[in-house]
């Protein structure tokens, strides 16, 4: 007889934001005149920049005709876009890293939610606390959590890095020693970052101990200052240590054209084994590649037209952040975030937990953010906004939380 | 310190196809001089039809401006396309499937690779052999197969079901139960189909010994027999036994494009548990929906325009078959398939294995065809060929093999 996977069933509520998009959708029924101002789910508002358009119709029109026509796409990805990739975002940067490391895919999320697959199911992982929750789920659906204590938050075989006010949203190296560690920076949810010299000790660290590092930069295009690194490839020996991942979701406004890729260097093992054809293997065998328009959208996001276009698209949002930053400052919040990163980072008002302030937010202000429980315990008593409304609406949103 | 997942060091060589993609990529550099014709790897060759290009550009068009913009897609997929597949691939066909029990993805390749995760891994598999390889390598990585014996070509936990000339390639009820069953039909690699009676039976059986049978039906478009069902939910009490797969690849020809779907009928359980959550909650985690432009171009593939121009499309696939079919049997081939299916399943000329006929067809003929070995030990002796050509070029692999 055939049984479920019992890890599932182990996974509590359902994923954060199908949570919040149910709350949502039962606010806006029971109250369809008013109109809800969106700055929770990490989702942009600006239209495909006219670059990638042109290369979209351009690759539709290939498609057209049987003698430019493209089927399966190669394994990995298309050699221009990977080599597109290892031009710009690498080379450009003083990285080494050369295009066959890089594995195309249909999103960082995707990415990170499969990465744990290569390795053993009895790796005990590293998060930083608050955390993007895939990182956790798909460990717990992997069987590699151990079980959950509802009162706590937490999961009895994960090492969570706490990241607070405290330590200024920086997790410290932990005191047992994790085999599989994930980081983020800029950091989802937090909008902090790390310098290139506290990310050092952390490669220092993991070469050191044999850990594996998966470094999520997805939100690297939002990097203003100068010593905070955009791949950890700028730090010394991430080669032996680390595994990167990247999005075009939120450079490029892709969240709904879906591409990502994963950096698996080849010098990279654990233990004795190299990762990099591990990783091959799960994306020949599990994955089919990213349709090929998609993949030259991607292309022209490393177009002059396309950087300069992205450019303004990521001042934009970045215009949103500061707003939002000074306006909650302005109102008295404790904020943090916003500087290298599209998320602001806010205490919830004395007495309120995350949730409640979530509710509360919703019903006086009908805007959506994102409770800091949603990511972890020590998410609690915060909360996220996202810069990723358009400006009339995020203008909006902070004058009705100034009137609340 | 980091450990692999082992179970991916279980697995012998490559996969399949890019086992042969190297070797012709090897004989190409050898012989840059001569014109290899692929009749292999079952990728299409016809652009996409006019009424699916259009149903593109109008959504790249879309996705310029911020008032028709979209961010990601819901996670199960648009309404608008769950809809016309529900209307038109299962009500049209006499089938009980809802909009809701139907989830969007970017292909049937990674949903039969991802459709095991929610099982237990002591849940025993049965395959069809010959069988797809995914099938099979997707559940040695999560560790359900037991060990590799290199002499048989088998796994020690996995039931194979041979599928040769003997019983017409029609696999016949297991003596050891399984849980899960894989099935395709019309079959993947032979090109054979069972009718619906046959089918029945199956069902019948999943449902006394509690199996869930995990059904790709990624070649009904091919299907050309009046008693062969386009759907397992053609049967009785499908409901409660079966997922099936779709894909949009083969009968839209989005082999590069990327786009399929997989049906858990809201009544099928596992056990005591419902299926349908489990694998909304794997989508919702590790998957973040397919491309907005291509779910609309997945949506004109059943506008009136796109019936039309698809089924001449899937004529002009099958006009190769025959022409394989009868050339080869022409030339005292032993040939199956190609009536229901657009591949054709030859056995070897004496004396041959498959692997030995492929060196032999690439060398003699420059044709690349894919070696039944790859597919099981049942596959041994036989050989595929894809009617996915272009008409030009399979008439002149023809010639050409008649030549040898």
């Amino acid at each position: 007889m055939a049984k479920v996977n019992d890890n599932y069933l182990k996974l509590p509520g359902s994923y954060l934001f199908s949570t919040i998009g149910k709350k949502v959708a039962a606010y806006s029924q029971a109250h369809p005149e008013r109109k809800i101002i969106r700055l929770g789910i990490g989702d942009v508002t600006q239209p495909l920049a006219p670059a990638i358009i042109t290369a979209l119709h351009k690759a539709v029109d290939e498609m057209a005709d049987a003698a430019t026509f493209k089927g399966y796409a190669p394994d990995l990805g298309y050699e221009f876009l990977r080599s597109a990739i290892a031009e710009n975002d690498y080379k450009g940067r003083g990285c080494d890293i050369r295009a066959d490391e890089i594995f195309i895919s249909d999103g960082a999320k995707c990415d990170s939610a499969n990465i744990q697959e290569i390795f053993s199911t009895d790796n005990k992982i590293a998060v930083c606390d608050p955390v993007y929750p895939v990182y956790v789920d798909s460990n717990v659906m992997a069987g590699r959590t151990g079980t959950w204590d509802a009162a706590a938050g937490t999961w009895s075989d994960v090492i969570y890095m706490p990241c607070t006010q405290e330590n200024d949203f920086a997790p410290e190296l932990p005191d047992e020693t994790p085999d599989l560690i994930y980081l983020c920076f800029p950091n989802n949810p937090t909008g902090s970052t790390i310098t290139k010299d506290q990310l050092q000790i952390w490669v220092d660290y993991a070469n050191q101990v044999g850990a594996v590092i998966i470094y999520d930069a997805a939100y690297e295009a939002y990097i203003s200052e100068e010593d905070v690194p955009h791949s950890i490839y700028e730090c010394e020996g991430a080669r032996t240590c680390a595994i990167e991942l990247r999005s075009f979701s939120k450079n490029a406004g892709f969240t709904g054209v879906r591409l990502g890729f994963t950096v698996v260097p080849k010098e990279l093992k654990a233990g004795d084994t190299y990762l990099h054809p591990l990783w091959a293997r799960r994306h020949g065998t599990k994955y089919n590649g990213a349709p090929y328009i998609v993949q030259r959208a991607g292309e022209a996001v490393y177009s002059p037209e396309g950087k300069a276009q992205l450019k303004k698209q990521v001042a934009y949002y970045m215009k949103n952040a500061n707003a939002i930053y000074d306006g909650l400052s302005d109102m008295g919040y404790t904020v943090s975030g916003g500087v290298n990163a599209p998320y602001i980072w806010l205490k919830t008002p004395e007495g309120m937990t995350s949730w409640e302030f979530f509710d509360y937010l919703l019903e006086k202000a009908n805007v959506v953010g994102t409770p800091g429980a949603g990511f972890g315990p020590s998410g609690e008593g915060y909360f996220r906004l996202t810069a990723f409304g358009n400006y009339e609406n995020t203008m909006e949103a902070l004058e009705r939380i100034r009137m609340m």
